[in-house]
């Protein structure tokens, strides 16, 4: 370990107070990416990054305008062209949260108790695209310099597919030339049982929408004698798996490569128990593919969700009407090598294939996003590895990760780098759920680790 | 027609104009049963309404105080004791209504377009209960009493079920002692085809809920081993019919009465084709049990729909949860002699039966409902066929009611008299949906007929 590196760590734990508080600010933004009521509060936020960048030394940060939510990019450069450039991804947007939806605090107040951070993007993603900046804060403050050339690319659009991120990285390609890039947006089972994701999972986000009558009826008056769209919707919806729990989508599985011998050995290194499943998760029994282990499922093999449903009457009490709409938000994990568009068009053949003459339906594509696998063999990667060993105090192993970051594979493909995913987070942080929270610990160990990995990459 | 039957028609024909705007100070009270936001409005539509029978020189229209929202009384029993009582019952209170639902108008805010006002609650009840209320003024300011005594009771909970009804019927048997009830509640499918409705259809209204995890779980690091609570709900609720489109809940048709080759003859005078039946509804094709024709499916069969349902995101873009819940409102209409509440211990056993031990399942019963039916060669009926010859210029047909009226059992049972469902309504006035509508002349017509039928009953 260098120097340099030692006192960068020296004054990360010194300054463990401050950079919770600072963290904390970044956490009262309510920057909710997917309803446009909080655009201000998205832009507010990246303007304090800019100015947080700013107070550390990196003077040129800015916002990059973009066809969508703001981009905020700053680099440091001093380390010179023959050492190499890291480029950090990290988004500050962060999926909806209020009170009603089960929180114990308000998501954008945040609070610590019992060692963690409750707070809507603590974990996902604020709190760990955060230990970067103070990574490099810890070695300008110390050093006037770190060992490599930094770029840091915050981007506000993440949670909802980063539609406008490939076009942003294609017209900036100069500036986002770079060696590596490295994102912690991932997590492990345990602090104890640090991982490097290699894989993540890719995406296809559809809208199904069933319509019946012109308008609600009454269902007193015309009951019994038109399709109701909800019963329409649920019979549909009802014929999405098979009974042994497959996707019964045709030619759903045929671009999926099948899991290797070696494969499954090393996803069995972080094997979950059904009880440590139910434990974490609250359900009361397993289910799925009974061909695959807990972990294959929910990380290697592809899925098919209902997000949200909604028709007719919600409120309280009763009211007997036929709806006269009823729809759906599905979404699919996809793994390599599925085509997210290949797989809309064939859930949505099998839809409109399976709806009765009845009712209409409509079947949109949301949003997608590509699969990504990154061979772990790289020094870039084995670098990380032993960065965890000395930062973290444990091994990590290799794992793929049930999640989707439709950037992963663009900038993979784009910039045509290695994308070294560092998950800091813990399985059980709760993201997207309510009370999502971050361990404090986690959050130093993670801004040691990633000040000896930038000394590791030098 | 007697001398004071036509006084009373002429001064309703002079009135009309008065007695519409009456009617549009009725309307733009939003006096919804099924949303406690609402419970001063209804107060408020109580109030007006005993204040406007006293202004017709009903002196004692008051409050009788019940268990839930207000119901107004009042009685002129200047006939004397030789002359019938006749028990008039109607409700003020309305199903919601908002402009988001698809409205033109403001729901409470009554319009005049094409000879029909459009306003929540025009034709299911206020404009209906009016039209007696308007007949029993033209005969008391044209001769200062009416043929036979009358009763008023209107009450501010049927869109709810009534859940207070039936025990202040019983603690007022006296008050309410009546030789026959007469209820407009009911439609006809054209103005010059006017029904009297014998037979109603009950109902039993569930609530069921799913819960799979203890909160909202990321599909990504979770999905492909966790029961997705809205899937487990699609997956029950596709089972509730059968590909023939009959009820699937074992022992659901168990006691219903065969309909004679009689009944279904009368009901045949009253066919509905699938042309007509897809114009008035838009729905794209005729779906339901092909054994039985679209009127008996509509009116003398039970039926099982869903209301609403509701799971995870519903907001606009994507998110990627597997939703904690999902849940539906159900409702089933029942006939003859289907009990409301083995109906809903036959839904509950099922779907408890169906539901897979990966998810937890709750189903409540929200409200019940008799079915009812009334002999329709008694003197009241037959009296109420005339009315319609002379006030209406149609022979009216009797014809069973596919809707609701839990009250009109109640009636009959409880204080043993006929009950007389005299609808003027029109089949497509768009009841519970949005723009919903009553024609003028309906309105007109109804308070001429109901002027006849005070004298053909004296």
């Amino acid at each position: 370990m260098s120097k340099t590196s030692e006192k960068a760590q020296q004054y990360a734990r010194q300054h463990a107070e401050k950079f919770q508080e600072e963290l904390f600010e970044l956490l009262r933004f309510p920057s909710i990416s997917g309803d446009p009521a909080f655009k201000k509060d998205i832009e507010r936020t990246a303007e304090w990054l800019v100015k947080h960048l700013h107070s550390l030394g990196i003077d040129n940060a800015r916002v990059i305008p973009s066809a969508g939510l703001p981009v905020v990019y700053g680099d440091w450069l001093g380390a010179g062209p023959d050492k190499p450039t890291v480029l950090v991804y990290g988004h500050y947007d962060v999926v909806p949260a209020e009170m009603e939806d089960g929180w114990d605090t308000p998501p954008f107040e945040p609070v610590v108790k019992d060692g963690k951070i409750y707070a809507r993007g603590a974990t996902d993603n604020k709190g760990q695209l955060f230990i970067h900046i103070k990574a490099v804060e810890s070695y300008l403050e110390t050093s006037g310099e770190a060992p490599v050339n930094i770029k840091i690319l915050l981007e506000g659009e993440e949670e909802i597919a980063s539609p406008n991120l490939t076009p942003l990285i294609k017209e900036h390609l100069d500036l986002l030339k770079a060696n590596l890039c490295v994102i912690s947006d991932t997590s492990m089972r345990a602090i104890e049982e640090p991982s490097i994701t290699h894989s993540l999972r890719g995406m296809t986000y559809i809208e199904i929408e069933i319509e019946g009558p012109k308008e609600d009826l009454h269902s007193g008056l015309w009951g019994g004698a038109a399709h109701n769209p909800a019963l329409a919707l649920v019979e549909i919806l009802g014929k999405l798996y098979n009974d042994d729990k497959t996707i019964a989508v045709p030619g759903f599985y045929d671009d999926v490569v099948p899991l290797t011998q070696a494969e499954r050995e090393m996803i069995s290194k972080t094997d979950l128990s059904a009880e440590q499943y139910k434990e974490t998760t609250g359900v009361p029994a397993i289910w799925g593919d009974q061909n695959y282990t807990i972990r294959e499922r929910i990380s290697a093999r592809p899925t098919l969700d209902i997000n949200g449903m909604w028709s007719g009457w919600t409120g309280p009490g009763p009211k007997t009407i036929i709806p006269q709409k009823a729809g759906a938000k599905l979404s699919s994990r996809l793994v390599g090598n599925q085509d997210p568009h290949k797989i809309f068009e064939l859930i949505k053949d099998y839809i409109e294939s399976i709806t009765p003459e009845t009712v209409k339906v409509k079947v949109d594509l949301l949003t997608t996003g590509l699969p990504a696998l990154i061979p772990f063999d790289i020094p870039e990667m084995q670098a990380a590895s032993r960065a965890y060993e000395k930062g973290w105090g444990y091994t990590p192993v290799f794992t793929r990760g049930g999640g989707s970051i439709p950037v992963v594979t663009d900038i993979a493909n784009i910039l045509n780098i290695p994308v070294v995913m560092m998950g800091f987070g813990l399985d059980s942080d709760g993201l997207h759920s309510p009370n999502e929270h971050y361990t404090l610990a986690m959050f130093q160990r993670g801004i040691e680790t990633a000040i000896i990995y930038l000394d590791e990459l030098a």
